[in-house]
């Protein structure tokens, strides 16, 4: 049971059979490591650990992260915030203004600079490391998230005796949330990391149980079904509890699915806030090219909200609202916006998640990249790679005058 | 002079003088209120005066307000932060949670409440100020931005004695920025709101002084070029400071442009973060399909950075950023991602602005107003209206029993 209810306002086929055979052998090579973190115990003890450790170092963390290394951290310090009363700063893009703005009011003895990238060579992420390692100034407040074995950083970690947490080889970076690249971060943030988890092992579960019929195939054959014909894929939750969540949709969408095949394939991600986008962005979807496939995600119930006392009856703009809350009122934009989507013949899927917590969390991560991975192998695509970002690489090391590339 | 470069990977035909004309006429007639803003000495002395009240009331001020009313507001905090050191928050969506994580935090003794819609009667913007209205129990700390004459928030606010700013009846919602709606917030968290009007004079200026051969016809040119053969505008500034910078320009560029006219018309704005988009959504732009029209902009020069000593010489991924700057990296980035955008074969147009400032918003946010709106009469589109937005409105007032609708 996963507590979600998905349904499409237009028939399709089921998901092939094939692409769940294709992910279950690739699950059996070890070849898709993300399946494996809801039930890695040690794993998780691991990160729950060090960042008790962190914890008892001082209430700062730092984050040096990107791309993978964030987006995950990202949605869920954005859904969950930081129950622990600290403070967790994730820094991406190399930026010296950024950099002095924590630099001029965080305590360094108060911090803990976590380096995190998988490879241990992401240009953006040491470099920034580069930049806080000496403000820091103490290699017992180091902690490298990176993998077990290979990489600059990981003989660094060990030549300087940092405190190392691991990603899994097989657990690609856009599949790396629930590993220590998600979970360190949380846990030290106070957020219920095991409820995390949890939810995205309830998940996993259905879809191995249920193969075609579950949530995760359901959610893959209906987007393969409009894959082709709508080439841009509005992800519109509603509330903004979940916008850091759309973004780290948009990189597992488009990274896991971008690929120049035999054709370049690819659907554009559209990360949106419902109900702000529907003073943005909406009008385009209802008169613009009809190239817009549209997943809705909502909260169901809405979490309770409260009636509003004030001076308003005289005023047709208020008076109606009075009595009603602020959940009612965003769960009837949610439908009203779903419904002329519909109208004007937009194929449109709703997802009814319940109210945002650990659990739920949980379920959508793993729900979205189980679902991803059955939409590109059935698209026979492999949605492990990113070859396209190698030629970008290598100009930026021209430019920096890296040697050997 | 604007001080900026604009420069595009392809050739394309200079704007059609007709949309230039257009745009006078229509500028002569008085609908383009927002061209009219930099030099109203007045409206910008009752923003500033209605400020430094505020400012004396208290160090807080909570915004009510979306789309229109608070995507400009939002990218002008975003890139020039609050150095009066006081606290703007912006609330959008209706979500109880995010008011109560307000109300556990904030003092209301200390905060202002700016409740922001032009035409009086948007449901979230109301419907959060209903919310706040008694928590902030005091009418003399409430200012409405609003209307001069029209709608229920003006009658009300003459009706409590609530202070008042207008946002001029010929100033749209999306064109709104510089009028009240954002030079007020913006003023009271200590931004230099006169640079901001005098940066938006220079642009406005070149473009009636040089027609077809300004900044901003140019940018329209090359824009309305790829509108229809390159269905998604990938707008990717190279600094984090300007991502809500990007979400402004995606509604001016939707609402704008997305029309259902003779035919559907319409391209859809991508906003991304440069460098942090490279590990998300470049993979897709490198190898999907060749919808994308790319829009970078980059600051010239970089603005300075440092050197990282450390122990760093030993690790070939580290030792060659040894002696470079953040931004010096940044700015390789930008170079690398435009070039290989290129090399694929995609348009790729390249704004070079003056570092950050507010001089240098108020250019950005006047380029890409006189832009969208030429680019729309180019089109033979109304740029100003947003009809298909009507319909999720009444599905909105229906569901939640508003009469008449």
């Amino acid at each position: 049971m996963t507590d979600m209810v998905f349904r499409t306002s237009f028939d399709h086929p089921a998901l092939p059979v094939k692409a769940v055979e294709r992910f279950m052998d690739m699950k059996d090579r070890g070849e898709l490591g993300f399946v494996f973190l809801p039930g890695d115990e040690a794993l998780l003890e691991a990160s729950v650990e060090e960042a008790r450790r962190a914890g008892a170092a001082g209430r700062n963390m730092l984050v040096c992260g990107i791309g993978g290394s964030s987006l995950g951290l990202r949605a869920l310090l954005s859904a969950l915030g930081t129950p622990s009363g600290c403070r967790v700063k994730v820094m991406e893009s190399p930026d010296t203004r950024l950099v002095r703005a924590v630099m001029d009011s965080w305590d360094p003895r108060e911090t803990t600079l976590a380096v995190i990238t998988k490879s241990g060579g992401t240009v953006e992420t040491l470099s920034l490391f580069m930049e806080f390692y000496p403000w820091i100034g103490d290699d017992s407040r180091v902690v490298a998230v990176t993998d077990p074995e290979k990489g600059d950083l990981r003989r660094l970690s060990g030549d300087r005796g940092w405190r190392t947490l691991p990603v899994p080889p097989a657990v690609g970076g856009r599949y790396s949330v629930l590993s220590p690249v998600g979970i360190f971060p949380a846990a030290f943030a106070g957020i219920d990391v095991r409820g995390i988890l949890s939810g995205a092992g309830k998940v996993l579960e259905d879809f191995l149980e249920s193969g075609t019929g579950s949530l995760a195939a359901r959610v893959a054959a209906a987007a393969l079904h409009c894959f082709h014909s709508h080439p841009v894929h509005v992800f519109m939750p509603y509330t903004d509890l979940l916008y850091d969540t759309a973004l780290w949709f948009a990189q597992l969408w488009a990274e896991s699915l971008g690929k120049a095949g035999p054709v370049r394939t690819g659907q554009t991600p559209l990360a949106c806030r419902g109900p702000a986008d529907q003073h943005s962005l909406v009008q385009l979807f209802m008169e613009g090219p009809m190239d817009k496939f549209v997943t809705v995600i909502g909260e169901t119930p809405p979490p309770p909200g409260r009636v509003r006392p004030g001076p308003f009856a005289g005023y047709p703009s208020m008076a109606y609202l009075e009595g009603r809350s602020l959940d009612e009122l965003r769960a009837a934009e949610e439908e009203a916006t779903a419904t002329a989507l519909v109208e004007r013949g937009l194929p449109v899927c709703r997802l009814g998640i319940p109210p945002v917590s650990p659990d739920t969390m949980g379920m959508l991560l793993m729900l979205y990249q189980i679902a991803t991975v059955l939409t590109g192998l059935a698209l026979g695509i492999n949605p492990l790679d990113q070859p396209g970002v190698e030629r970008g690489k290598v100009l930026i090391y021209k430019a920096m005058g890296r040697e050997g590339f």
